[in-house]
């Protein structure tokens, strides 16, 4: 069943009533009308200042392969109105098996830091096809965004030291420790526990023992020895199955049988117990017997908040960091609340006509028009403001920025040739025209990124909000459009 | 990329140190030593008092597929150690390429309750075999099983009403969503929105329109009219695009047309703001105007909380629940810790030899021998309370059962002949002896069970803890092995 399920197209990956729109466009004869839809989220996550944009190439992948098999037509044949009757009529089923996906659609790049309220997609074709593919957009993106943003904060915790992901056992379904363990790496980890995830997407992979290997022998220190007998360039040994500081030594007595042999024990692993107290001393033990090189790897429902703790506040000596549930589920907040909001939409004369979703909630209320996200940095590289502004306008040389949630939030740019604008084209009517870096890349742009980033908007208690606002004749338009809904 | 991820053996969805214990096994001549594993959990999820066994059917695919393709051994092949030479020899990876799946598998159905400590599958065969599956039926079952007891949780509040399950798009995934629809219905759920989910699980699939087909039309009720020509048998209108109320009088409007041309409106969605106060004015303007079977569909960050609250407290009008991120996510616990331990192993005589994984916390010790569970009920059906013990000992007709944590609380079964034992064979050898139940007898199960569970135990706040002990032979036995092991 769970291999069978992967082997069939994911275009029916959508929410029902994204067909039965489709069908209702399609019999009122404006399933063609051309449309704009943009992705953004509202609310940066886990109360941080900033999110990494992450799973464009798992949504490429999707696009690419975006078409109606003879299995989901005859599947959506099956499905009944309360009568009982066909849902569909049979041309459109037909239509539908035609379709060719022709959408355009520009997006922001993998490692890339973002923001809320900034639209990460930009999707323009026929409001059919638009439809469509929202929800496995928006299930791909919201999911490898917010681990690679978790990724990229225990980076910020873990400073220089080696982060691993060990997450695969608690991770939610197969693919959610697949995509997590791509994120995660995009994120800026080091390596991954995951043997699939680490062949498919060409990522580093580690790994030594667990307790059952201590535990198939009869006592732990035959088991070291057996272990570094089969693996002596791979000894990374897990002390803590009976008594920690016992195990530090079990593992010293062999690190110095190893050292006979001309091998170096790598280190030691704690899962448990009082990790600040136990890595000092088992750092002591260690550098009294001569290995000062071995690392101390720590797990244990590790998250950001407990590794600088761990590092800042408790001096701990660990220097590898094993994180998994914390990490590959988002535990603090499990789900980025992405959406896809229709900003605009063609009438007969080809002229877009301007769209919002209205709510009570300020911040709820979609922004109308053909997004861009300018980002300017400042002299020294730093970012400095996003503007979002609509391409159908002339923007001035000086824009003012207007906070989208408070009017009266304003910032002005001087004349700053330091931009860029960071949608850019993916597909032009269906064809690809982006190649997609290699996950290595992905993971440089976003270590260049958080450099880039004040360490403000980096820190995990009340960070510093960063300045994203929309163009003043953007704001004015939005206002207008509101305005007009409500009368 | 994500359509090609799937359409590969899934036989290295391990962590890589499950890959180098079996090559240290295999180096040391005991790849294929008889050993015992039991996977379970430590406390129930949510703070609840029970779990729902779910993702059975997930594992023995995954276990019939079990084989090492030519790919898998050409990627192990290129994993090196930390002197850049290759971490497996080739003699070992022939052993993986020639490896047949025989291990005998016991597990407990999908679709019943289940409790902290009771082991809800043991695995028994070779060493090798039992570390090599390890990770995969942990990924599986931990979720799964998160899922459908998050699930049951929200039956249990929604009582007789509909439920039905909306999360695709904030889902952990794209296994995420699909293995969550399959948990949710498992756990009660009536539909999906899910339309691959609903193809592939044979799951009833619901859907009508979003804010976006209001918002393709210049007003709402301009949508709605379009919305009920195309498909007057399947017209639920969401209302809240510009303003609820006004929203459902437009609803009522179409629905007077569609009763003229003999159909009937199939109710109204609220997907924003005050669900209690609009739900109960919105039926007002329902009933007065003569719709009073149309259904008020309610969504929007809904969980067993709410639900509970919203029917209990503030006697909302709500007859369907739409349910999306809290539960396909379990956003207020995203993980179920579930384990996998070492138990027995046998010695060269073919005696077992029992282990234990020792902690400083007490319930974070592991249990040695052949596990089994028996559930004793009442005379009435309900559960009575539940026994697990060694299948290697004789068990007495009037068994003592004492608190895996806590020595001294006990309790006494008075010859009880309503019992069952939880744990059947799923695999003998290999072959698979067991027929997975359609999913829709898996709910049947489920809601059966739930009946039988006593009310105390199914509430949310501070649940009443239902009886598991240990029979007092193996409690004795893991008193021994604990002793052993520290002296």
């Amino acid at each position: 069943m769970s291999q069978d399920l992967y082997r069939t197209s994911l275009t029916l990956l959508t929410d029902l009533y994204q067909i039965t729109m489709a069908y209702g466009y399609w019999k009122k004869g404006f399933a063609e009308k051309k449309a704009v839809f943009h992705g953004y989220f509202r609310k940066s996550p886990f109360k941080g200042g900033f999110a990494l944009n992450a799973g464009l190439a798992y949504v490429i992948d999707f696009l690419n392969n975006f078409s109606f098999a003879d299995d989901d037509i005859k599947y959506l044949s099956t499905i009944t109105d309360a009568e009982g009757q066909p849902l569909f009529e049979a041309d459109f089923l037909e239509y539908l098996r035609n379709l060719q996906f022709d959408l355009t659609i520009h997006a922001i790049e993998e490692g890339t830091i973002i923001f809320p309220n900034e639209p990460f997609i930009r999707v323009t074709g026929s409001l059919l096809q638009c439809q469509l593919i929202e929800t496995a957009l928006l299930n791909i993106i919201n999911f490898q965004t917010l681990i690679a943003t978790k990724a990229a904060r225990l980076r910020i915790a873990a400073k220089d030291d080696q982060l691993l992901e060990f997450g695969l056992r608690r991770a939610q379904g197969i693919d959610g420790g697949i995509s997590a363990t791509r994120a995660a790496y995009i994120g800026g980890f080091n390596a991954t526990s995951n043997v699939l995830a680490a062949k498919l997407l060409d990522i580093p992979v580690k790994g030594t023992h667990a307790h059952s290997w201590i535990m198939s022998y009869d006592d732990e220190l035959q088991a070291f020895k057996a272990y570094a007998d089969v693996m002596p360039s791979n000894c990374i040994f897990l002390v803590d199955t009976y008594n920690t500081l016992e195990g530090v030594k079990n593992a010293i007595t062999v690190g110095n049988s190893l050292k006979e042999k001309g091998y170096a024990m790598n280190g030691i692993r704690l899962d448990s117990g009082d990790l600040s107290y136990l890595s000092i001393e088992a750092r002591k033990l260690l550098d009294d017997a001569g290995f000062t090189e071995a690392s101390i790897v720590a797990s244990n429902d590790l998250d950001e908040y407990l590794i600088n703790s761990l590092k800042i506040e408790q001096n701990a000596k660990i220097n590898v960091w094993g994180v998994g549930t914390k990490l590959v589920t988002a535990y603090d907040q499990p789900a980025l609340g992405g959406v896809y909001k229709l900003s605009a939409i063609q009438d007969e004369n080809q002229k877009w006509q301007y769209k919002v979703k209205l709510s009570e909630q300020i911040n709820k209320i979609s922004t109308p028009g053909i997004l861009q996200v300018r980002r300017f940095k400042n002299a020294n590289g730093k970012l400095n403001a996003d503007m979002i502004f609509n391409e159908e306008e002339n923007i001035s040389n000086n824009p003012i920025l207007i906070d989208p949630n408070n009017g009266i939030r304003s910032k002005k740019i001087d004349k700053s040739k330091n931009y860029e604008d960071l949608l850019i084209p993916i597909f032009e009517n269906g064809k690809l025209v982006y190649n997609s870096p290699s996950i290595h890349s992905i993971q440089l742009k976003t270590i260049k990124e958080l450099s880039q980033l004040d360490d403000s908007i980096k820190r995990f208690y009340h960070p510093h909000e960063y300045p994203v606002g929309l163009e003043s004749t953007l704001y004015n338009l939005k206002m207008n459009v509101i305005h007009k809904l409500k009368s």
